[in-house]
């Protein structure tokens, strides 16, 4: 496997790429939302060893899982962080039933994985907004903590976690996300934790996307992998095209004023 | 000035414009945000225009001006669209007064800028968040609503009114969105109404970006303006680039295993 040496390099390199960026934005610290699970723990660490003094994590349960707000916690002390506590689970329930309530045929079966969908993403959408909140009062920069995998698969929500200021992490394989989470003295808990975006209870990444991280892995650093999951592999990059990209915009000529 | 031939082939080609990139994603129809301004107004009549069976107009007061209300309402009903009216000033309140309570200094004066930002910005993302909810539930896309003068100087909210998958109108000068309320058969009321992004009681765009629409329209067609404004302009221009673009990545070299 990997040396030491490398990895601790190619983590100083990141640390160094945060600063670097933040400065050049006139910011003055960064802002990252601790999940529980091991890509935020591993930008938590980064944003802590970039900034000690100007780095806030936020936890932001929403409807979720007590034991990930625990890993959270357990996270930001063993950075020595103080973590800013903010519930979102009113804030959505609000929204949501409103969203739900208004939309015509919402109570028709063939609209259940919509609505599973948009009351996840609306979670995501949420923490982003928070996180932002957070941002502006402080002039901080929000930190995201999507791999390479997600990020070839799109498997992020648009303007959700996907809606960030840098991206640190997103090169990285995930067997490398969990190289320097063991790197920056997180433990074996954290860095073989079933990966789940937490958009609702019980899912997992890797039934959701129906491949493994470490197919999509060996794929991302160019191995072989069978036919079908190359195939998958592909479907989902090009049908997150969009999530990828700046939105689309139409544009017309000028129309010059003859006033 | 502009000859009615002229703008009812540019409106045609944005609806159009509409139609092929919905299809394009496989999407049903769209969702758009009435604010009670223009630039919403005018987006709502070409969204209508495009899907009159599938077009979900949705006005999110949230602490707002209740005249705001009464302009969105009247235009959706000009349009003959039912709207969805979601109410996200308590789901702001919770969230904003949790930021506020978590903060460091949060009670110091040296953040009130950050502050009123802060709180303003996220009812733009909150506003974002929810239209993606109806968009997710109903496979629909969300359509923007800025326009030329906005985009190229960064008045807007990154991942709040910038957070969308379609801006028809971010070409146009602000001038010319008037000629199009004109003509999509909206009254003066509403096409000479004061541009204020809502964030905050008595915001005007203008007094907040120093500079009047006028000015930045001309600017963008090439006219002569003050040496004053240009500099004005470019330096907004140059400090929102990170709004117009993605969020930058730390690309490392790919780390192959060797197990």
């Amino acid at each position: 496997m990997w040396t030491e040496k490398e990895l601790a390099s190619r983590i100083n390199t990141a640390v160094e790429w945060l600063r670097s960026n933040v400065a050049e934005a006139n910011a003055k610290g960064v802002v990252v939302g601790i999940s529980g699970g091991v890509d935020s723990a591993v930008v938590t660490g980064l944003c802590v060893r970039a900034f000690p003094e100007n780095c806030i994590g936020v936890i932001m349960p929403s409807h979720s899982n007590p034991e990930d707000r625990e890993d959270a916690l357990w996270i930001a002390e063993g950075f020595e962080l103080r973590p800013l506590e903010i519930d979102l689970s009113e804030a959505h329930t609000l929204i949501f039933n409103q969203v739900k309530q208004g939309l015509p045929m919402s109570s028709q079966g063939s609209q259940m994985v919509g609505e599973a969908m948009s009351q996840g993403n609306l979670k995501a959408r949420l923490r982003m907004s928070t996180l932002y909140a957070v941002a502006n009062a402080m002039n901080y920069l929000v930190v995201g903590t999507d791999n390479a995998p997600e990020s070839y698969t799109g498997y992020f929500t648009k303007y959700g976690d996907g809606g960030v200021d840098l991206l640190p992490i997103s090169s990285l394989t995930k067997t490398e996300v969990r190289a320097w989470a063991w790197m920056l003295g997180l433990p074996q808990k954290i860095a073989m934790r079933v990966p789940t975006a937490g958009l609702w209870p019980g899912q997992t990444d890797e039934a959701e996307m129906g491949l493994t991280y470490d197919l999509i892995d060996r794929y991302l650093l160019g191995e072989e992998v069978p036919a079908e999951a190359k195939e998958r592999i592909e479907k989902l990059h090009h049908q997150s095209e969009h999530k990828r990209n700046l939105p689309p915009s139409l544009e017309l000529p000028k129309l010059e004023r003859l006033d």
